[in-house]
């Protein structure tokens, strides 16, 4: 195929968000293009190698409990100790670290070769999330107790949020820390405590991947009468290990109070376990008491805010999960376009001429890809996939920006990253599914069988409109927190950043209609924000939160597009590389079909439609 | 829950489609509202214990071939059993064939209940195909062998049309079938042929649920010239029992020679065992000469003809089942919503008061129904299946007016229900389907496990999309058919129907807007198919057939929203009803959410939108 996942990457990260600038900042100063190219070159081999042949394995041999350990595929083995040893779990960390420094952005880059080659498999964005959160909030002694062991892939970790009963209300969580015994303040490895709960949804929760697995756990310290605070105040935040270990990061040998108490059996993302964890109910009795023992990460109540320290990093990741699946079902139904013969083109020419409409059945069969639909079908998941992955991995760059940029400039990018995170991370998860779901179509009745990869992507890709905050859950986000926060000035700067997107586009006669049409959408969005919030009433203006959502998200993408297609036009002028044109056809798509979508979503919005939101429960 | 599948049934086949008054003709005469609630009552209460419970059992348990026999669940057994004893195998037929003379829309409604209780257990619809066919096209010797111990439950059907490079494309099919001896023409179950060719997708191709399996095949008999003639005009339709049998209905003791080559393993629908046949291939050679035995169902090269008589039926039989997983999606997500406990409301208020969109959470938690965007995901579902449901009724009950209508109102109903078949396959297979996604993102994590229900049903309704024709399939065949078949007469009648609507509406002051606006969508829709074939290129008018069918068929689920509106205001004018009072929430739904999206969808097809057509190749 012209574009491959590699071109695609070079282009956006180089032509269009000129990576290579960063290396001019002091940080990533031993940088350079050959060093990026390199990173990206031993990932695209390693997914190939170790986690592309593997992606249906680990579909189909799902992790299994045989009561004291959870087995997995020896393939889930392999392909985590190559990651493990590529360095990519501490990447972007400091080279005293034992990382690479490597901006964000190129990070991001080089995972998603994995991410298409098998989403499932790894879950490597676990522990790099945990240990960077340790390294924001930790002790110097957490820092280089857990942390450093997680970058350099003797540990894993994860991240215990959620609760049978408490899901998108993490308010609600039921599991207690209380202090361990007198000496509890003066542990080496932080303040201690013994927790006890059950914690629901835990990725990687048990396994023999590694050494010892590093769980970051939200629980409540009861209050001075016994009961645990109310709210999301009440929550703070606990390192708890698997087995205990000393400040030397070696194990002493004891095993922690956390235990198996059942493996979630998923629709798909089967690579990964996902686990229901006992915290402190005795199993693994340790130290005479009671309670799994768990070390305090940061000030007692501020646990959701070292969490949510690490959501924008999460939730851009799991944008690009979707990503990843929506592309690697393009690029297999790419595949069978081209190769499977079947039908023929109907006959052109007008009305009453010899044949127009029929079809010559005597003609050999012609490639799928000969068929109007079908290309309707791949431009589709060209304009979601490719569309998707530009937004991420601008992200990823706002995520540099803000981490290594001057003054003004770092703190509109954070400012920007913030609004933009809801986006990245939803659009993806809905847009790149119904890609997938074309993807199946294209193969008609063999993308439903499990002989091609299509339908798996569908099942996995499905979890990303759940997991690391529902769809409602970002919707509510965006419209009710991030449009309003600082009187609107994120939502100013996202429209500044998209007004100057516009006049760079306006310099080519064949985008200004499209930047009209933008212009037109960015307005529509801004009216229907302040008409959503023009009674004041939250349950008015959040009542249709995700249809306005997805309006945003439409406008976001056609700005990408727009955006991309100025930086196509400046290389070359009036495409003649085949995979500039075809960039520049999926833009065309995204203007024609798809930001025209926008405007019901908006009316709902903007009026303040109740309909769903007072229907009485009996009338369903 | 308030409106149960009967009472909406019930709704919709007597307050709506006035299903009695079909008694008053000859056909139906010894039926009453008695008789057809007594059917209702009786699949209702199999549906209950021989369906529901083993839907996940049918999917755990997958088909296996032992390599002479396809294994099955006992429950695949007993669910077969019970429904051929009910006798809703022949439930439409003349009594001397053993029927019961029910309406086809009573049978329809009878059969949801199976639907909803698990799809793919049984796959008597196309038992049922098969033998309507063999009754319109047989021989009265065929009908009575093959017909008659279909309609009873001794035998089982199946379609044999695709083959392994013949998918959409049966112009290419590859089966030959040559007349078996000088004496083949006097065969009294038919003109006897030997078929040699592999059929591809045969739903229940092969298994132990009956004493036989009557194969209905397609195959092209070859010219004088020894080559099977191109094209369709080629096919002809054949009966080739997996079992010979005699004049007198008994099995001769001859295994034909049909051979199954292959279970296919499916995303879902894995009930139904899915097979790859050989037809006279040699495994179990016949009398003495290779290829498969089997008899000429009507004419030479009218075979297409022969089985597409039946394929309104059959599409509307699709439509129905897609409706059904939908409404099993629906009714799951409504049981978990009113009973899960999670989060708080927000609360009101305007801007300023004390706590407006705050939560209070020392207060407890609510169901998941108090939340506005679970109520969203709840019409939306309701708003979906329910108006998928009342159109395919309304399908069905044009069937019967075809079939025992008086003149031009017999002509009328057949004219407009081959206008509506697309639309009554295609919009209930993509629209349920995102139902399910709804109701699956309802359930939040647990939905993405296989501990609950949905994630089943979302896989098992991605079939619908692709079987009988898929979507491009049908978009091209109301496009580039049916709108302008016979000057646009179809498409006219339709329009007309749409305006009686219109005009029952508007008795009623709260429907006028929503007339008003259909009678908008309605001239957009007349006005794109002008557009579209404007220039009387085919290829131009059907480049954007799909979005146009998506259009298309979102007006006609607003007009039969409407219709059903007048019918609940003609009956409880301001209503008092909570089942009513849903059913104009969720006509409200469609009009406010659903309605405005047709214009971009319009908008592409009316302009002729090449943008993905002339995407070369090497673009993507």
């Amino acid at each position: 195929m012209t574009t491959s996942l590699r071109s695609t990457l070079d282009f956006l990260l180089h032509d269009w968000l000129q990576a290579t600038s960063l290396t001019a900042r002091q940080r990533f100063a031993d940088h350079s293009r050959g060093t990026f190219d390199a990173v990206l070159d031993t990932c695209e081999r390693i997914a190939r190698e170790k986690y592309a042949p593997f992606n249906r394995t680990v579909d189909t041999e799902e992790p299994q409990f045989d009561g004291e350990r959870v087995i997995l595929p020896q393939c889930t083995h392999d392909a985590r100790q190559a990651y493990a040893e590529s360095g990519m779990l501490g990447a972007a960390q400091d080279y005293e670290l034992g990382g690479m420094q490597l901006p964000y952005v190129v990070e991001s880059a080089a995972n998603a070769f994995f991410g298409v080659a098998s989403i499932s498999i790894g879950s490597n964005l676990l522990t790099t999330g945990n240990a960077n959160a340790i390294l924001v909030h930790g002790t110097p002694a957490q820092q280089q107790v857990f942390a450093a062991n997680e970058f350099n892939g003797r540990w894993a970790g994860t991240m215990c949020l959620s609760e049978p009963q408490a899901g998108s209300s993490l308010s609600d969580i039921a599991t207690r820390a209380e202090p361990d015994g007198a000496d509890h303040a003066d542990d080496p490895l932080g303040p201690r405590y013994r927790l006890r709960g059950n914690k629901m949804w835990i990725s990687s929760g048990e396994h023999e991947l590694t050494e010892n697995i590093v769980h970051l756990v939200l629980a409540k310290i009861p209050g001075p009468d016994g009961k645990p605070v109310p709210g999301t105040r009440g929550i703070s935040l606990f390192i708890v290990p698997k087995k205990l270990v000393g400040t030397d990061g070696q194990l002493t040998g004891e095993r922690n109070d956390v235990a198996l108490a059942g493996l979630n059996h998923k629709l798909g993302w089967r690579g990964t376990t996902n686990t229901l964890l006992n915290f402190g109910e005795g199993k693994y009795p340790v130290r005479g008491g009671p309670g799994a023992i768990g070390y305090l990460v940061g000030k007692p109540g501020e646990g959701l805010k070292c969490m949510f320290h690490m959501m924008n990093e999460a939730r851009i990741a799991i944008g690009m999960a979707a990503t990843m699946l929506g592309l690697a079902g393009y690029y297999a139904s790419l595949d069978y376009a081209k190769t499977r013969l079947q039908g023929r083109p109907i006959l052109g020419g007008s009305a009453g001429g010899a044949g127009a409409g029929g079809k010559d059945a005597s003609a050999p069969q012609v490639p799928l890809i000969a068929h109007a639909d079908i290309k309707r079908m791949l431009l589709a998941q060209k304009s979601y996939c490719e569309g998707a992955l530009a937004l991420n991995l601008y992200c990823a760059r706002l995520v540099d920006e803000g981490r290594t940029g001057e003054g003004q400039a770092a703190a509109d990018a954070r400012l920007l990253l913030e609004m933009l995170t809801p986006i990245a991370k939803s659009w993806p998860s809905e847009n790149c599914l119904e890609a997938n779901s074309l993807a199946i179509q294209i193969h008609g009745g063999y993308g439903y069988t499990r002989d091609f990869p299509v339908e798996q992507y569908w099942r996995d890709n499905r979890l990303n409109m759940i997991h690391e905050g529902t769809h409602g859950i970002q919707a509510a986000d965006l419209l009710g927190r991030k449009v309003v926060m600082q009187d609107g000035a994120g939502l100013k700067l996202l429209a500044e950043t998209i007004a100057a997107s516009m006049q760079r586009a306006r310099r080519h006669a064949q985008l200004a209609p499209w930047a009209d049409q933008l212009a037109v959408a960015l307005q529509d969005v801004l009216a229907a924000t302040q008409s959503a919030w023009s009674t004041g009433d939250p349950q008015e203006a959040l009542a249709n939160a995700v249809p306005y959502m997805q309006a945003f998200g439409h406008m976001v993408l056609a700005w990408i597009w727009l955006d991309v297609s100025a930086s196509v036009l400046e290389r070359d002028p009036d495409p003649k590389d085949a995979a500039n044109a075809g960039r520049m056809a999926a833009a065309r798509y995204f203007f024609h079909y798809e930001l025209p979508r926008i405007a019901p979503w908006l009316a709902v919005a903007a009026r303040r439609d109740m309909t769903c939101a007072q229907v009485a429960p009996e009338m369903f």
